[in-house]
């Protein structure tokens, strides 16, 4: 597997465009497009959440055929909370643009973003549609993830090529989100694309699995915002066998899925709104999967952990507070806690590691917090970021 | 019912007493004592969180006779996280403490706040212990209420007089705490005075009553910080006629008690690290108490709510995502939000009340967000605080 240029157009067949329908005051990028040349297999990630904005419901009925070849993404308005009229407006759009594109309105897909509560401009969004398809181009991955960005400071996208049978593969994607501080509810999109050739069940099959060990590292299972959207389309350009589960091909076509997800689910985490640095937690030894990822969760969704790594103070006893409430039957006289490589606190108790050792390991952009629960054999790991005033202030001033 | 001054010492025949004795590098009070002229009627509510303070440890063990006299608080220090020595070092000081003040050890109860992980000063805090007994007096509530304070900004007292059977009857309340931030681990300490005769059970469950009803409005299950402690003394030396469960002198008493508790914890809230406005959340027509409890719960610990109302922006869609990924069972078409007095979201879209007017609601101190879930007939509350940039400085910069 190498790394390669282009995000999501790298993979052939692949078009992008974006253009400024006038959503965003400012007069950014606020609609986009992501179409494959022929329909492709299709699968899709979306929100738990039980409020759901319309694009997204379209969007969720759609793909349940597991085919699909275009998806009309705007920033700005979330076209959330609006009653039925946001299904309408999403019905609208998309119908209109797959009869400019000239193919069936099933396979156009919608995701949104932005303020909740105002309805969808459709009129915008609707003339912005001819001049959208004009912008389509094989090499617009980087405009298409710099134009879903919101509060994002970054654009996230990656690309990479592997072989399967000798063919060359590409997957690509790209992702907007920011805003890592749970209860988040800053809205995540992510679209992936491939040029390979994989049938409809195995395609979803690795899709899942490779969205659960990224996005769902970083948020608590998937269920925050109202619009939260992962798709990937597989168009089967590469002309390769057809990838089937149980054999190497999917072997190296899924790690590379996983390996795209996770950069994507990081480059996340490190633009949190006013985020300065990644925090890694581990949970080891504990009695089960879900008693760790309530630990690691818990820790990682404590405002009071997280201005402590902003604040750069190594207080391992915050960390162990966080654990004892997790609301988990840990045994408190068996804990063990590592910052770094450094075991701060031992059966319970501080070990005596100088303050300076600690100081140096919170100087740094990545920091690793280990919890040895030491009663049983499942682990379990979450992204997160620290809480700087940054965020507050970028919350608190974010304008309806 | 009527307040009246004094705090914890307003009842008859509570003393109060604080020094500095050098935990505090800044000089400021650090060690305190409340204690009853006789040995008194006691209960008490402790932390649920696993991680448990080694003075909270002893407090828990010695308070279960239902009977005690004196409680010596320092702050400065959590004695958590240090192994068995925590539970040594608080028999040490209580021992010692009995011993000076001539009562059995068994009546002298400890309580603890400050920095987890490091050693408790026992020296010190042994030294200061004959200028603590040389300071308590009838009218130090007020010195005592301020001298248990850490991050607080205002110390936080109350005390109220009844009338039972003709006879006076006085209750008292210090309590500190500050960082109404969930998941929040910032300790809670309070402690309740009175001069009431009432028996050990009826008091615990007046007790329990009103702490459920006051400051578990305000956290989560009682159980973030290793070292929270609420404690009650009835000395009996009204002389009323012994209070009973289920008579009207009960509950005279248990209204009155309801009221201190929760006037403390309202000052808990408004002085939350950094905070400037009070919310309260009230969540109605729920299915069940639980489910009115979660989602009521799951805005309070809302950063980006939290983060809204700081910022003065009334954008109820944060409110409506938020009902939406507290995992119960809401139903979002049937969702009805209001702010204050207005109805801005019914039956899960907008209702189109002016920005200006709401705006005004944002202006003032106390916000209320009542959600409408239309599906039954339980309801629950919590009261929180806003979340400011001075929030995460003063976490941020804490020091260890």
């Amino acid at each position: 597997m190498k790394t390669i240029k282009g995000g999501v157009t790298a993979p052939k067949g692949f078009l992008a465009g974006a253009v400024s329908c006038g959503i965003k005051k400012s007069g950014k990028r606020d609609l986009s497009i992501l179409m494959s040349e022929v329909p492709a297999v299709s699968a899709g990630v979306f929100t738990t959440n039980k409020v759901k904005s319309g694009s997204l419901v379209l969007c969720m009925d759609r793909i349940k055929r597991g085919i699909a070849q275009a998806i009309v993404v705007n920033s700005g308005n979330a076209n959330c909370c609006v009653g039925v009229q946001g299904i309408k407006d999403a019905e609208f759009i998309t119908d209109n643009l797959a009869c400019k594109l000239g193919i069936d309105k099933q396979l156009v897909l919608m995701a949104s973003t932005g303020i909740i509560g105002k309805p969808l401009p459709v009129e915008k969004i609707n003339n912005g549609l001819d001049s959208l398809i004009r912008d389509l181009s094989d090499v617009n991955g980087a405009k298409f993830s710099n134009a879903i960005m919101t509060t994002d400071t970054v654009n996230k996208e990656i690309s990479v090529q592997i072989k399967i049978n000798k063919k060359i593969v590409n997957l690509g994607g790209a992702a907007k989100g920011a805003g890592m501080i749970c209860p988040n509810m800053a809205t995540m999109l992510a679209f992936f694309t491939t040029d390979a050739k994989i049938n409809k069940a195995d395609l979803k099959t690795a899709f899942m699995e490779a969205i659960s060990q990224s996005f769902n590292k970083i948020t608590v299972d998937w269920d925050m915002s109202t619009n939260d959207t992962a798709v990937i389309f597989a168009n089967g350009m590469a002309d390769n066998e057809e990838i089937r589960k149980g054999t190497k091909p999917y072997e190296i076509f899924s790690d590379a899925l996983k390996f795209t997800a996770c950069e994507l689910a990081k480059k996340i985490v490190l633009d949190g709104e006013g985020a300065a640095k990644f925090i890694e937690i581990i949970v080891k030894n504990s009695k089960g999967v879900k008693m760790a990822n309530l630990v690691a969760r818990h820790i990682a969704e404590s405002s009071l952990v997280k201005t402590m790594v902003a604040g750069g103070d190594p207080n391992w006893g915050r960390i162990a507070a966080s654990v004892g409430s997790s609301r988990t039957n840990i045994n408190p006289d068996k804990l063990d806690i590592y910052f770094g490589k450094y075991l701060v606190m031992k059966n319970g108790a501080g070990t005596g590691v100088t303050r300076d050792k600690l100081l140096e390991i919170f100087k740094q952009k990545e920091i690793k917090i280990i919890i040895d629960l030491k009663s049983g054999k499942a682990s379990d790991k979450i992204w997160t970021c620290d809480l700087t005033e940054q965020y507050v202030r970028i919350n608190a001033e974010y304008e309806t």
